[in-house]
């Protein structure tokens, strides 16, 4: 199980208090929730939106421009034949169980999980050991999880079924649907909601939300991820790109996935903002990277597969450089991105303890991936999946050439040509059409299959017999005779002057509405001794809203010199919000403490004799007092992150004011 | 019809050049066109996106930071309740006509004037006079319009036919549906494709996606604006805002319209992102507006509604003062947005002479709107709606609080107390449900309704007679008698130290995906003598690259300055793309121009000696050439604004060099 989730102060986490507090200032609210809302569906107010907006441009300064990346725009509705083509049609499902009574339908996997989480912990209360407070859910979910938390039997479990269940779960991700099914005939579990069996075995359930287009009513989806719409533009991009490899495109966008029964809040909605990264990479360069020596002394946390395997969830702290040297992480590529994920966390504001990377298992990988690593925050959820980092090899580009004829591929001039010397067969297109009419298609199919090996066997043989066989299925007897009139087959040598390859493709797909909620939990903390004064310490360039300007109180002599702020602050672009309420100044910070508005100013009776302003840090609610030009300066500097709190109350003078309550 | 569309130099414009152009820079291309595309989809590749952000960057600058706008993200999926209360689900509809033969369904409207037109163009061949050439569509639409434009046949009309269609034409969007099916009738329209007439009457058709959600397949839609989003979160958003109005809203997204046969590439798609402002204002202020004075003086072309109606299409050249002093335009909130939306496309780069505001005329409004003016842009389509300026009055917030019973309603404290006097009739509970029984409810609700007027009466009635006789429909032979026992009517006097009202909504909603096309067109031109000289005249701020940067040759010793700009120029968040490809600086140059890119910055071998640069200017090709430092400054002016390229030019040293091709 998941450690328990503290605050950045090490205070226990109260979820409750979390989700209130963002619901309260409208960071998000469930959508339609007037007319009770949907489960899976959440609308951003406006300090939401500016967080969000944050994120998806810190994410655009730090991957796309710091790169040079190649930006898509694909719509959501994406027509039938791309999903068909990339397997998303038959394999993007989850494994589903059916109560055999009333016929609910559940996610396989996390009803496993939640009754054997509901079993340990009934066997840690009958031990008499300390049970974690019982997490609180979304409003659209309350009633179903209050249920299961109703489950919680004090029952206590042989130590040897506890190391059992503690293993399953390690590796919940990596079962299968037999192996699923398997679990549950095994542990008899039942629906938590009604008590009943379910129908076995599970089975897979597709994802994906289907519409149709126009009056034709063609078969269309809402796209899974954006990954496919910036494949079917590989062409382009390359050409875009002036035929240079590697290279990397990128689509922010929003996607849709019509989960089962989406509990966890923002953690798992229907319809999510993605940001994915494509990167190109020619399979012989031995996925190399060119910037790979600028991160090689990345610090992160790794859990491996193999120890996952083992039913253990031990994280290793090392180094990218170390990880790519033991083979441990897959290649340089996928370790550039994952040192890059990770310092990308860190601007954001996350806690280093509370990222880790994640290693898939075999059967966890998703259909188009032979390698995947997550990069997973910690929250009051457990450890949550916020960033895939995948290998898709040339999955899904061979995929769409296949079933397209369009070929999306790389055209290299070689260095040095090519000469090739290999057996071809040609058959005698006059005399072969008319032979074998309707079977020619597959005995010429049949033909352009032959190894090197039997070409070259096939080769003698006709030389000496003036016929070879070859076995052609479904015409005749399967078998079929050519003579030397019809077929010849020689050595030849050509000299290639191109190559061309398909790239392989590393990916790294990050789930932005997850990250925003983790991050929120993570730099949520409450003053001491007053749990109600709550605090987000989103760093400065993250926070919603910059500045908050207080004038002391609603006397109009304060208009002007706020208005002159908010100018300049907007001239500086950093955004600022005015609460000039009749609350008194300590409530007002406290307000926009929960926002996480990082600086606050305030405009009293001294400013508009000597127009010096006091200036105060959220986190500490230290002071000072200087001019506005001084004070302007310092907050460009705080937000653009060439300065510190520490040293900026260092150099200016201190204000010692009370934060009246 | 509308005028002919010429570029910024006014040469007539070549749509296809325009078209082939973004395309093959990949500004856009149909999606998924590896797999043959579907009509009404398309995506955007790296300059389309950097033109899409720069576009919205802008309007987030001039709208939502301008005003301190709430911003909101909900998403696309919306739950049907929603759009069957907001009048959608029965009233967002298009009229078609089906062929009576093959069963093709078409927008009615865009048939009619498809075929009139093509009489009139016909009608000008006979008589000999010019005929504009005929428009190129997408490749999508290409087999479609090329048989239309077959069916132009060169007929001569009688003055009185051509009189009656132009009538018809500009008054198209004002057909209802028996209005479309009697114009079919009385000039024997038929499908231009098949030659066939249609079934009669035409019909309405939904124009939403629909989806379902989850197990229990619960019906929803894709939304087809933002607006509901914003509504539905109105109490939220009053609260976030301190119960202080006016204000507004605002939402930037993605909507769907499943069109019923789109052509015209990007001006008329499926899927698009939108950008709505709801200004939330109260009924009683008479729509004013505190900033009006700042916009009164800004000129516009207007087309009234009413002369429309008479078949005319002559706009008015007026300020925004005076059509709110006339009473032309409706309100000072309308004509605000109306000055604020010229001056947003005055900032994109549009021409004046080409945007122009058009009131709705009656039928054409939307169900929600009292009022309505669209701003439109000319193209090679002609005047193309790319933001509508409606009035939706109180519609939709009063709709969504009786549906749900939640008040979406604005509560304010009164200067002064209002003491109503007024006849209050209440009944006698204990004796009045005993009596009517399962009646009680229609009877109290004929009561609720009774006038003020009515209720003066019943109770002088009530107090002679000791009972009263109301109309009850439905019950009993539909009027109930009421004793005095059951029923007190009395004058009663009470003071209200609230205000309570359901504020009404102006709505500036803009189409970014149109306003980016109409904006191509505009800037598009080419240079003389040299129609394959394409330049795009983005205004620096708008355009997708400022600068590009061009090595004189692929001579290594260039790559350490080029790497050195780059990285300068990104500190300064001025985007940039080198070209050290083989061809000459002029070719290079001229790639550039096709993408937009304002400047372009040279380094020679003379850079590396003496550390100066040219700096050329894409609209006039003139150079100069300074140290490294002037050059970049210049820049940053030039790109936000603060300096001219003239100004420019006039003080640092100009360059003669030549651009070789």
């Amino acid at each position: 199980m998941a450690p328990e989730m503290t605050t950045l102060k090490g205070q226990p986490l109260n979820r409750t208090a979390v989700d209130t507090l963002m619901r309260r200032r409208f960071f998000y609210t469930p959508t339609a929730d007037i007319y009770g809302g949907v489960a899976g569906f959440y609308d951003f107010g406006p300090p939401g939106c500016a967080l969000q907006a944050n994120i998806v441009e810190t994410w655009r300064k730090h991957f796309v421009l710091e790169e040079d990346m190649l930006e898509v725009d694909s719509p959501m509705i994406t027509p039938f034949p791309v999903l068909k083509t990339s397997g998303h049609v038959e394999r993007f499902c989850d494994f589903v169980a059916k109560d055999s009574e009333n016929g609910e339908i559940l996610r396989a996997d996390h009803v496993v999980e939640e009754v054997l989480e509901a079993r340990l912990k009934g066997d840690k209360e009958a031990r008499g050991q300390k049970v974690e407070a019982a997490a609180e859910d979304g409003a659209a979910d309350k009633k179903k999880k209050k249920k299961v938390k109703g489950k919680v039997e004090a029952i206590k479990l042989d130590d040897a079924v506890v190391q059992e269940y503690t293993e399953i779960l390690a590796k919940i991700d990596n079962y299968d649907g037999p192996g699923l099914s398997e679990l549950f005939e095994k542990y008899d579990i039942r629906n938590p909601n009604t008590g009943n069996k379910f129908k076995m075995p599970v089975y897979e359930q597709n994802l994906m939300f289907d519409v149709t287009i126009g009056g034709a009513r063609l078969p269309a989806y809402l796209r899974p991820e954006t990954a496919q719409g910036q494949f079917l533009n590989f062409s382009k991009l390359l050409e875009f790109n002036q035929q240079k490899m590697p290279f990397a495109s990128a689509q922010i966008g929003k996607s849709g996935r019509n989960e089962i029964a989406p509990r966890s809040g923002l953690l798992r909605v229907r319809e999510f903002l993605m940001a994915e990264i494509e990167h190109y990479v020619d399979p012989e360069s031995g996925k190399k990277h060119t910037r790979f020596h600028e991160v090689e002394d990345v610090k992160i946390n790794l859990l491996d597969g193999k120890v996952q395997l083992e039913g253990k969830t031990e994280t290793t702290a090392i180094t990218i450089g170390e990880g790519v040297r033991t083979g441990v992480i897959d290649n340089e590529t996928v370790g550039y991105f994952m040192a890059r994920i990770q310092l990308f966390m860190l601007r954001l504001g996350l806690d280093p303890a509370k990222i880790r990377f994640r290693e898939h298992m075999e059967n966890e990988m998703a259909h188009y991936a032979r390698y995947c690593v997550d990069c997973e925050l910690l929250t009051s959820y457990g450890w949550i999946e916020c960033v895939g980092c995948a290998d898709r090899s040339a999955y899904d580009l061979s995929c769409h050439t296949k079933a397209t004829g369009v070929p999306l591929v790389v055209r290299e001039t070689r260095q040095e040509p090519l000469t090739i010397t290999e057996y071809v067969a040609e058959t005698t297109k006059a005399k072969f059409g008319p032979r074998f009419k309707q079977d020619g298609k597959a005995v010429q199919s049949a033909i352009d299959q032959l190894t090197e090996e039997v070409k070259e066997k096939l080769s003698l043989e006709l030389k000496d017999n003036g016929k070879i066989t070859i076995a052609v299925p479904g015409v005749g007897d399967g078998k079929v005779e050519l003579t030397s009139d019809l077929i010849k087959i020689e050595q030849q040598t050509r000299t290639e002057h191109t190559r061309e390859f398909i790239p392989n493709v590393i990916e790294p797909s990050f789930g932005i509405g997850r990250i925003f909620y983790s991050l929120c939990e993570q730099v949520f903390w409450t003053r001491e001794g007053a749990e109600e004064r709550a605090v987000l310490s989103f760093p400065p360039a993250i926070a919603p809203t910059k500045v908050l300007l207080v004038p002391l109180s609603s006397n109009p002599d304060f208009k002007p010199m706020i208005a002159e702020l908010t100018k300049k602050l907007r001239k500086h672009h950093l955004s600022s919000r005015v609460d000039d309420s009749g609350a008194s100044i300590g409530k007002r910070y406290s307000r926009n403490d929960e926002l996480g508005t990082p600086f606050g100013i305030t405009v009293d009776f001294q400013s508009l004799k000597d127009n010096t302003i006091t200036l105060r840090d959220r986190d500490s609610t230290d002071q000072v007092r200087a001019t506005q030009d001084e004070i302007l300066e310092a907050l460009v500097k705080l937000v653009h992150g060439t300065e510190t709190w520490s040293q900026v109350y260092e150099r200016l003078p201190k204000f010692e004011g009370q934060e009246l309550e």
